[in-house]
């Protein structure tokens, strides 16, 4: 198996669950894990984000909250309007988990990995100090993808 | 916050994927981590399981297999026939990422722990060595968790 970037998946570093009331969520899970509330932030506008979704520029966008566990962080993500791959999963599915994380070096070279395994990536953008990747979700992985460089 | 029990929700050990043909998924798993395909098995029998799902003993049963990454393991779900929380999230949602698992001493005061967090368990049972329970898909957790004792 000449798979020399697999490195980059060998440890999941996030679990991304997307919700409808991102308040009503942040205090079940604060409460479960005995942490406080998170903050709760907006991801950035689109000329920060450059997100594309499908192929098309979009506004897309969500409020994100995160617990940090011993071995991976927990993200919390209502949508709130615009196309994205979060919000079409909760018209889809209803809430659930969306995604698990892979921190990965390059999204490019992460994302031939992924089309040699005939995965394709449905969404992608910036945050500040870093760039994401989501996977569509319908693929042999039976799983959306995320992969975060920062 | 007197929950004396949130260490056991400290880390996620385990992703749980509901996949439609375990064969096809575990063989794009392998590649994507430059792993050896692992062994599929099944689940054992409703004797061993005494397995209960929505209140009532239930003969559901899945093909799994496990890939063991840095900080979790993923576990590729098939579900054979027989009423389970797994056989209902593939007919709601498609593939897609079903729990993640905490490790607890006792599924019992875990379950307490819950239900004090107004989440409830749906589907529970037994294990050569272990007992689990999964909690219902609709909670203001947004996503369905699994307690693993062994």
């Amino acid at each position: 198996m000449e798979n020399t970037n697999s490195e980059s998946f060998k440890r999941v570093t996030q679990v991304g669950i997307v919700v409808r009331d991102i308040e009503r969520s942040c205090k079940a899970w604060a409460r479960l894990l005995g942490l406080e509330t998170p903050r709760i932030v907006e991801t950035e506008v689109p000329e920060v984000t450059g997100m594309v979704y499908k192929g098309k520029a979009s506004g897309g966008r969500a409020k994100l909250a995160f617990f940090q566990l011993e071995n991976l962080s927990l993200e919390l993500i209502e949508p709130i309007g615009g196309p994205s791959s979060w919000s079409e999963f909760l018209d889809r599915n209803g809430e659930g988990i969306h995604h698990i994380a892979f921190k990965v070096d390059d999204i490019g070279s992460a994302k031939d990995i992924l089309r040699d395994v005939g995965v394709n990536v449905e969404q992608e953008g910036n945050f500040t100090g870093g760039s994401y990747a989501y996977t569509e979700p319908d693929s042999p992985l039976g799983a959306i993808l995320e992969l975060l460089s920062y």
